[in-house]
């Protein structure tokens, strides 16, 4: 992992990201992709996704206010992505909370080959059908057992799982990356997995070769970014003001120096 | 009234609040919630919205931003709260700018049972048959007599209206509590008012026997937060960051000394 | 042009600007015109649209989010617009991207008559069949010859064209304004296209007999706000805070001398 070097040709690419997503954080995953260097692009009648995300170096897919339009948009994007060896990130906002958004992201694993699997715990879980204490669309409580999880999905789903929590994990089925970056402030907004999610596509269109990397370098970049919000917030309101200001500021540099994997 | 113990036992219950609302605020009530310290959900397909709904503490129903999908998603999970006992809180935003929106809040009215009603005195107005002004969605000028507004269409309707302004007047059709909490500046950024329909889900969610006190429960925390953000805010931008720092800063042991209610 | 007294008529008029616009700028379009002081109402059903427009000052169209439902209603209350007199903006997000938008850019030009046309270079340029670099909906990189592109467009399209960059270019066919005003950062952050757009559609509310000059003011304001904004600002997230108080700051006493027009 070289998030430093990886963040370095981010910026200079500032990639196209299609991102078909829900209407709680539309502007937030927008603001968060220009923050770290790429293009936000935000695009979902059938109509026209298949020629957007042909100009594009990732998609990323979110179910959290999904309806059968906009999944059959994803559903058609996500296999002109595929045709075109444009990595797509699937973020499976609220598996498990009722069975319309379980259903609908085991349709799209099956009928998308998806390269990064991002949700929390319980999301994930839920698809490997390991027992998982889900309510709504927030992830409560710490999960124990998320190194194993990421592994098993990883390899039951065949991509690359990035399990997010307290401590995230990332696997590709067989390696386990942790990434212990991050802060409680970021469960106090909405929208951060979210976010996490979009700047997974970020780093996975300049570093495709290495999913397992990318996957792990967003969220070692985006845990900076939070530690370094977090100083000087007074609340969920000023900390979510300070998290762009911190992405947009993230040196290439040092940033290796500030991560904390293993 | 005792919004304090209201607010402590909201902070450990979590409450999810499963939201049907418009495109603008979306993400602004989701903060609202959680800085309160509830959950929020959304979801609009009617594919999920009876099965969200049954684990919800609330239900918050807004049309701000109507089609005819997103308001056969309303009626249906409207009524699945009403078969659970889930409280319901509809926001008829515009009624009465358009027939559209004056007609689907008294369908709406009509096949669910609403607990508490929040608009301003205009939207309320309209919906009991008083004369009054409205323009588009934004309340404009001071409403006289929204006390009376509140105790008719408290009667009339068989609901609590919660009837929002310089001074808000809370009322069952009998009892009124007028909250003069708050401050101008919520006025200077849209979604305040949906966000204290918000607030409302998430105080009735943990004092459901008494929707009265709910309601103006969640006008003094939002109107004390208000308050408190307003100090040192230099306009509309910094003032809506603060509200959200506030929210979550409410201190239990402080806030009915703070309450401005009769 | 006189912006300091257009901007103090719209303060007392208050204009309702209704905008039927994308999902991912909704917010931040109703908060940049309330902070200037007009009232934004968003509503797209069908079934409301052309009662909606009715008692507007001026309607925005934006199809940054497109989908055939949304386009129905643009034609809708664009032909309602026409009829009654209302000042009609048209933002042609991503026109060039794909086939989808730059056909719908070219249905509504057709069917319903533009008063100004608000876009990038890139997407104005292929609305006059100008060769141009687009990619996605973010603007990038200066256009050289900007000021001749918003000539040929407003006189080829018989509307005003309002070209923003570096330096934005607003004309009729025939006067070509130059404005100057602004700040690098305004493009850090999404929806400061979609916003000027807007705040264009406030200032046509209350100058509609000039739409060259109120579209040139609406960038003079916008370009201030945004210069006031940058001071002190540390990155996209503060200067996206700051944009909505210095908005609503602007004194129209000093605002014409802060101008850089030619």
């Amino acid at each position: 992992m070289q998030t430093g070097d990886t963040l370095r040709r981010l910026r200079e690419a500032k990639p196209l990201v299609h991102q078909i997503t829900n209407y709680v954080v539309m502007n937030e995953t927008a603001n968060a992709t220009l923050a770290i260097g790429a293009l936000p692009v935000m695009a979902h009648a059938r109509e026209e996704v298949e020629e957007m995300v042909a100009i594009a170096g990732a998609l990323v897919l979110n179910i959290g206010t999904l309806s059968p339009d906009w999944v059959e948009a994803m559903l058609l994007a996500g296999r002109a992505a595929n045709e075109r060896g444009v990595p797509v990130v699937l973020d499976p906002v609220g598996a498990g909370a009722t069975a319309y958004r379980t259903d609908t992201v085991k349709r799209l694993l099956d009928e998308v080959r998806v390269t990064v699997l991002r949700g929390n715990a319980g999301e994930v879980a839920t698809l490997v059908g390991v027992a998982a204490e889900v309510r709504g669309v927030e992830s409560i409580g710490a999960a124990d057992g998320s190194a194993e999880l990421a592994r098993t999905a990883g390899a039951e789903l065949g991509l690359v799982a990035s399990v997010t929590g307290p401590v995230d994990h990332v696997s590709d089925g067989n390696v386990v990356v942790a990434v212990a970056n991050g802060h409680p402030l970021m469960a106090s907004i909405t929208g951060t997995g979210c976010m996490s999610s979009a700047l997974t596509g970020c780093f996975l269109a300049v570093n495709r070769e290495r999913p397992l990397e990318a996957a792990a370098e967003a969220l070692v970049a985006f845990g900076v970014a939070g530690e370094e919000a977090a100083r000087g917030a007074k609340g969920p309101g000023s900390f979510h003001v300070a998290l762009y200001d911190s992405l947009a500021a993230l040196d290439p540099a040092t940033l290796d120096a500030k991560a904390r994997t293993s």
